[in-house]
């Protein structure tokens, strides 16, 4: 049985859930398997309406979702009301990508002189195994942007819903079943499964053509383990760890240390600094910054800690900021209040040096998940790029820089070229928290930040990774799928 | 040491090559590393003027080029003159492809109200292993279409020759490795390496980014593995086995046997059979197929075989005709006549029902590279449906039918609607072999056609390979890259 409990008292909240048995697994996937051809005949307008079916009916149930979620994951009503809501505009967006039907990708080759004629269309890929985020109950989760995206493509979805927040997601997943088949979508095209081995035999099944995941390092590989060692290997796409590096400037540093101290303990406690966009690492320059060390010392002490997600991810976090502590080679700049609860977390920001830094990698460039920073003290710019291109891939990185400067401008121009080489997204002057869902967003990046590093799991783009080509060679109209025939 | 062989003879052919040492492979793979950022600032009209270089510099050597390679793959000077001209035209191809710029996916989407900016673009992944096939020494070896591809995107190239054209390798090499620096490309733009333990160690190395590989199911699974395990695990795009189903439809059967016939001995026979497009399975009607089945039988006996191109691959195919035979479900239908010299293979046909085929699988739906063809016997669409959908991911499948038939032409629907599912390019009254490159060319397919089902390794997608993306947010115009601040 899964059992959610409340982070606010480490006490159970709500009836356990059961996990789904292998019996149950087998006949989900053939369900799904078997849905791929009524969806995808469905059509572009047709899986539109249903995915605004579902928008409008999780719409209509905020308030209980959020109240359900609020106890299993002591996220906070504010925040968690706009969680659905961002959960809802990324089913709308999705179906307005159906709609439109650009992420088909048509294009025609015409044939003559003995050179065939090709058409060529995205299709999808089929059906889809989605692993739900712990600290994302509702954008990453049952009705999150994979499941909007993969359903938006035509394929089927069977998520394995996290152990966090069980009965939010048998509450998500009844209000998304039930719309989708008040909308017309085939039996089959929606379910969800709980427990690990139940995702295991669901990543396993011949029914299941390809994977989105967000979660640890060591979860994602391990993931991405099974689906390269099936009998047939399939996609995984995997939004894993990521420190997310932040430099700033001595132009900066000098102009506007309250604005940046500020900034970085929001960013870094924000959610209980349980973001995968968390700003992990900041880089500080030794001249120049002596008046922004203090200013981020004190805002860390003003900042509040908080219950984290689960017992699990709260001794992880207690236990790596033990270890850190206990390191030689770093000192404890600050420490924020403790939050309330057996699960808490209290904010919490190490310092040392460039060398001592570089010295301690990769290890010291692993993601703590939770709010622990560390600040990294630079002498000179031309010493961190080195070091910064050593770091792994992150989803994000940030350079601040004072734009009144022409010596900080060029510097961050030298930053920028390293971090579109290492991150994913690359910040001017703001901080890698906050990850808006547009056409042009890219929340991927190099190895460990994703698996597939030319895919983003948020955004217009994310649909891609659900989508397979076709082409079509010499054939009569007659005979071509709609995307095709009508012209192009 | 690398010795070609001429396959006409089993002798050795010019000078053993030497396999390069593990300090060559690291300085060659560092080198790499060291030409990213000064290939990628040569911009795409610059990598347009060297790619045409290279281009005109094997148009000026497309002589001594076939003749090196003629000896070494016994492929006919006719076959490798057309190969050679086809890699010059992929060359410019990618060179267009450069400079036009449309591989960046350049996209804006414009912040305002506290929601920030952001623009994505394009950008090479970093150096790129390319595996040489065996069967085309120049369109799919040093200088084919990874490696124009690759090179188009901005990443350096390191090919691991295929050990069936050493010389061939050696020559083409030089050639390239001129024409670039001739062009101004920076030294370690380009390289190529010797013997499968440098291939190794190169797909092993931290500088290497993503990796290209056409070749059979289990020395790409192998390759794909040691990407997937590596510390920093890379892309690999792996074009592997395909048997290219065809299915004859009773009108089509009916209505022109003798083509229908001609068209599959040349086929099967093309290359003595060594394309992976090679139609290995044809799905003949029990009903309407009594003048076909004796005309095929006529077809493959006139038809011709010849050497194959390496030891390996003849013992290979030996081995697998042997074990066809010895089966007790299969019955030999037709054999063609002898090649000449001690690697040459003889075009085979067997037969079988359609019942027996489906008991035989997955077995009877393995690649037997070479001129072996399986007929299978089948009474009903209906049944053969079925069957079809269990076949692996195959890189073509073609549907032959009467187009004055509407029998037929529902018929065909429906095997398209299987295709459409299960290989990357459906063929409409033709033949799987002959991959034109052009916009809307898809060669790939589900696993095993392709280990990465969504990309192609022929056409103008392929460039899509080596490119990931980065998004910019709230950058200042004058700290974007090129392809970002002009504009868009």
């Amino acid at each position: 049985m899964i059992q959610g409990y409340d982070p606010r008292t480490g006490e159970p909240a709500g009836d356990p859930v059961p996990e789904t048995t292998d019996a149950e697994v087998d006949a989900i996937a053939q369900a799904a398997a078997a849905a791929c051809g009524p969806w995808e005949q469905a059509g572009p307008d047709g899986r539109a309406a249903a995915l605004e079916a579902v928008a409008s009916a999780l719409d209509g149930a905020a308030a209980e979702l959020v109240a359900v979620a609020d106890t299993e994951t002591a996220l906070g009503t504010a925040r968690l009301t706009g969680e659905v809501a961002r959960a809802i505009g990324q089913l709308r967006h999705f179906a307005g990508a159906a709609a439109d039907g650009g992420y088909a990708d048509a294009v025609a080759s015409p044939g003559g002189d003995g050179v065939p004629g090709l058409r060529r269309v995205n299709r999808p890929i089929g059906p889809v195994a989605v692993f739900a985020a712990s600290n994302f109950p509702f954008a990453f989760s049952v009705a999150g942007n994979d499941t909007a995206s993969a359903l938006a493509a035509g394929c089927p979805v069977v998520v394995k819903a996290h152990e966090g927040h069980p009965q939010t997601s048998v509450l998500t997943a009844r209000i998304v079943t039930e719309a989708l088949a008040g909308a017309g979508a085939p039996a089959g095209t929606f379910a969800v499964v709980f427990g690990v081995e139940a995702g295991v035999r669901l990543l396993k099944h011949p029914a299941i053509a390809a994977a989105g995941f967000t979660g640890s390092v060591r979860g994602g590989m391990a993931l991405a383990a099974i689906c390269a060692q099936r009998p047939v290997p399939i996609p995984f796409f995997g939004e894993l760890g990521s420190v997310n590096p932040v430099v700033i400037l001595p132009g900066a540093a000098a102009a506007r240390p309250g604005d940046i101290a500020a900034g970085y303990a929001g960013s870094l406690t924000l959610g209980v600094g349980q973001f995968c966009t968390n700003p992990g690492l900041l880089f500080v320059p030794a001249s120049g910054g002596e008046r922004l060390l203090p200013a981020i010392a004190a805002a860390v002490e003003a900042s509040a800690g908080g219950p984290m997600l689960t017992a699990r991810i709260h001794d992880s976090f207690s236990a790596s900021v033990a270890e850190l502590g206990a390191r030689p080679d770093l000192a404890e700049l600050a420490e924020g209040q403790p939050g309330r609860g057996p699960w808490s977390a209290t904010p919490v920001v190490f310092r040392t040096g460039l060398a001592e830094f570089a010295a301690g990698l990769p290890g010291l460039a692993q993601e703590q998940f939770g709010p622990a920073g560390l600040v990294i003290i630079y002498s000179s710019v031309s010493d961190l790029l080195p070091v910064l291109a050593r770091l792994g891939g992150n989803l994000a990185g940030v350079v601040q820089a004072d734009e009144t400067s022409a010596a900080d401008m060029e510097l961050a121009r030298q930053v920028a070229d390293v971090f579109a080489r290492t991150v994913g997204r690359v910040v001017f002057n703001g901080w890698p928290t906050g990850v808006v869902v547009t056409e042009a967003q890219h929340h991927g990046g190099p190895w460990p930040a994703s698996t597939a590093p030319a895919y983003t799991s948020v955004g217009a783009a994310a649909i891609r990774r659900w989508l397979v080509p076709v082409a079509y060679q010499d054939f009569p109209d007659q005979l071509l799928p709609a995307a095709l025939s009508a012209g192009n």
